[in-house]
């Protein structure tokens, strides 16, 4: 071991060094599954190189992989990816208890806090999509029969609610208008008509691009229902809105890797206040899941929080070490994460502007309940989305489609999520704009032509 | 699309253009969510070769990427993948719902049958570990209160067990003493006893690298009790034991991505029979479940299988390109399957018998408990796994301690499984054997000193 230390001294430029050195004085066999050598955090040293961040850190990062030319991805999500988190994916296989793996987990671990504004919450990095988290959710937080309040601004607060009622809650939901969502008063309202276990809402619902107002939310329930718990799925909203857990006393953040975070898909990241772990403590009737179950997954999340290595299910290594290749990127390198929150609301403005030159019209009903990162956009009738999105497609550019049922055939959505909406080298943005304006006006739209050129503020739902 | 169709017919030598052809008359908005222009799938083309298989097919392979060097990773899984998947794991991101992504969603649903020889069967590809696989089981095939017996040969029963018992079955356990499995006349006489839904097994438990005769418990199965359910525990036996779901009748096949199958770990791997999905069809309570709730993924898999794209919750879609380029690799390219399986067995036996040349015992108590893919190898007091794991990582060779909890500290595991036991020219197996040899002498091991030199016929188990 003395003569590994010594090697790794010599390699003191590598950003991990000193978190290796730590590694050295774990036991080999703390778990007992496997051991890895702990120089393999440094094979990768030949194409690696190091550079300063804005915050005088280190960091490292691949200089030779660059992926395929390809389409550009601006669906919400998947995304695109950069070359750095695309190469840790490739990274060769190391084993899941390995001391090099488990120091990548804790930096993961350590990082989405710092994503999520929290010093005391607990992590869960599972295999799965951020779907698995509504499961972890309803199995561990909710005991059978108790009451949970959905806030649903679009498709996802409808299949959260589903998810719910499989583990056996009762739900009551809030529904808003397409292109809305539910009030202040009609929350307060509703959370004192009745004692709620929880109350969950969509940060931002990818079918509608509709923001909620997470910090209100928050404060709503710490008045009226401070014992409920309040959830927030944040797919398609942690890393491009600010979320600060502690502050507004967020119990839940619910995410996955494939959209602001940077990552491809396939692994759930969802994270729980300790107000959240206690209730789980208490609970008086058994979690009702197995793979989903916090009881089975916090000893291990406890043990990589250490930088040791435990097992309960095989975690999905590759993607472990790309989401340590992108959370770097989003916490320590430049822009900070305050300003990744401004540039997605510069992009996405820019966008939306462009749109409303365009004299069209937007789901969203008001400016405040837009999202950063993405842009749901009503295509007028007589067009329809198929006169558009191909069209884009041919110009190398990937929109999507409609998704929530009521409108699924007026309206496509465009991504401007991580390297998309930071990156101004790129041009991502000016292209989708381009775009858009040469495949509305194939289609025979002349937005001039339009009565009033509405401002996202006086923008009407369809549906 | 004619010009695109016209474009695609110019590049007739790459493998993927017939599907190509087929997926241009999908409607692009089958579902909705997003498009992706074709072209995609051909966007490597730079990169790429065409070379002829045994089979007389053509197939694609990067000719560049290449893995960065590092330690021989030996544990029963994770385990070392090809410079292929791991490139297929780096590759561009594209849409969950983009016909090219749905082609190679396509392909795998179709590979993984071939594995598993079956025509009937469907599989379950989903963002999840192994593990996932038992909740699927579990919460779609029992229903609560319902009976269920558990053949348990290691760690990996008693985990199932639990599982299991979370989602409300009865279990009933057969256990076999470390290092064996139960046998057909037990098994016969439980199932004869008490009329079960479900007969689990585990087809090698990697806490103790036994092999399960799993030809022989269906036929036990379909003599005793033929109305109950066969499900194969083959998380770490799929690609590396002969499985035979359509002629032996298993119901169920669990396995994942990150052992034989070659891919890197975050892709559960579930197959479900006819029967299997009849049983759910009919159960009368609802499935227990929804992250896992095989009547949720069923359309989407549907979907996939006529190379469509459907959406419940996001496929981990670099981890199936990956997985479509191991399967390619196992089914199209040399060796063949039935190669394959063969050569899983020699280099078993190779390894196994030099273990016996060194005077060491196995835990499996003979031949035919002992799986083709792993060795798990006593280490003979007064001698630990500390005193072994660290002199092979010393030689940069990473295999695992123990796991088994009533033998975990006298006992280490060695995967041999994929390229490692199959590509000769690797010389993975060899440098093994040549570690071990060198570790135990290190460790001060004299194996002639043994007063005999027992055959793996004659290990006893050490519990």
């Amino acid at each position: 071991m003395q003569a590994l230390t010594s090697r790794l001294a010599e390699k003191n430029t590598i950003r991990l060094t000193p978190r290796l050195f730590a590694t050295t004085s774990l036991s080999l066999f703390t778990i007992g599954l496997s051991v890895h050598y702990i120089r393999t955090a440094l094979t990768s040293r030949s194409s690696l190189t190091t550079f300063s961040t804005p915050h005088g850190k280190s960091a490292v990062m691949s200089s030779s992989f660059k992926q395929e030319p390809h389409n550009l991805l601006v669906i919400p999500g998947p995304i695109e990816v950069s070359d750095e988190v695309l190469y840790a994916n490739a990274h060769p296989s190391v084993g899941h208890t390995a001391p090099a793996f488990a120091a990548v987990f804790q930096d993961c671990l350590k990082m989405i806090k710092q994503v999520l504004y929290t010093t005391s919450a607990q992590p869960f990095l599972v295999a799965g999509s951020g779907t698995l988290g509504w499961d972890m959710v309803a199995s561990n937080l909710v005991e059978p029969g108790e009451d949970v309040l959905v806030l649903n601004s679009g498709y996802f607060g409808d299949a959260f609610a589903d998810c719910l009622e499989v583990y056996g809650a009762k739900v009551d939901q809030v529904k808003a208008p397409i292109g809305d969502r539910p009030g202040p008063a009609e929350i307060e309202s509703a959370l004192s008509q009745k004692k709620y276990k929880l109350v969950t809402f969509t940060h931002v619902d990818t079918s509608t691009g509709v923001l909620s107002d997470a910090k209100a939310i928050c404060a709503a329930v710490k008045k009226v229902s401070p014992d409920t718990l309040t959830i927030l799925d944040g797919v398609c909203a942690v890393a491009s809105e600010e979320i600060r857990m502690d502050d507004w006393g967020v119990d839940v953040v619910i995410s996955a890797s494939q959209k602001g975070l940077g990552v491809p898909p396939g692994l759930s990241v969802t994270v729980a206040s300790e107000r959240a772990m206690a209730v789980l403590a208490a609970r008086k009737t058994p979690v009702t899941s197995y793979f989903a179950s916090w009881r089975r997954w916090l000893p291990i999340m406890q043990a990589y929080g250490k930088g040791q290595a435990a097992y309960f299910a095989t975690p999905p290594t590759n993607l472990i070490w790309a989401f340590q290749a992108s959370l770097r990127a989003i916490t320590e390198q430049s822009p900070s994460l305050e300003q990744r929150f401004a540039l997605h609301k510069e992009s996405s403005l820019r966008l939306k502007q462009a749109v409303n030159d365009l004299g069209l019209k937007q789901v969203p009903l008001h400016p405040d309940a837009s999202a950063n990162g993405m842009t749901a956009i009503y295509v007028p009738s007589p067009l329809k989305p198929s006169d558009i999105v191909p069209k884009m497609l041919k110009k190398g550019i990937v929109v999507a489609a409609g998704l929530h049922k009521d409108i699924k055939e007026t309206y496509i959505r465009v991504g401007h999520l991580s390297i998309t909406a930071i990156d101004a080298k790129r041009g991502d943005i000016d292209r989708v704009i381009k775009a858009l304006q040469e495949s509305f006006a194939e289609a025979g739209w002349d937005g001039s032509k339009t009565s009033s050129r509405p401002s996202v503020v006086e923008h009407q739902g369809q549906a």
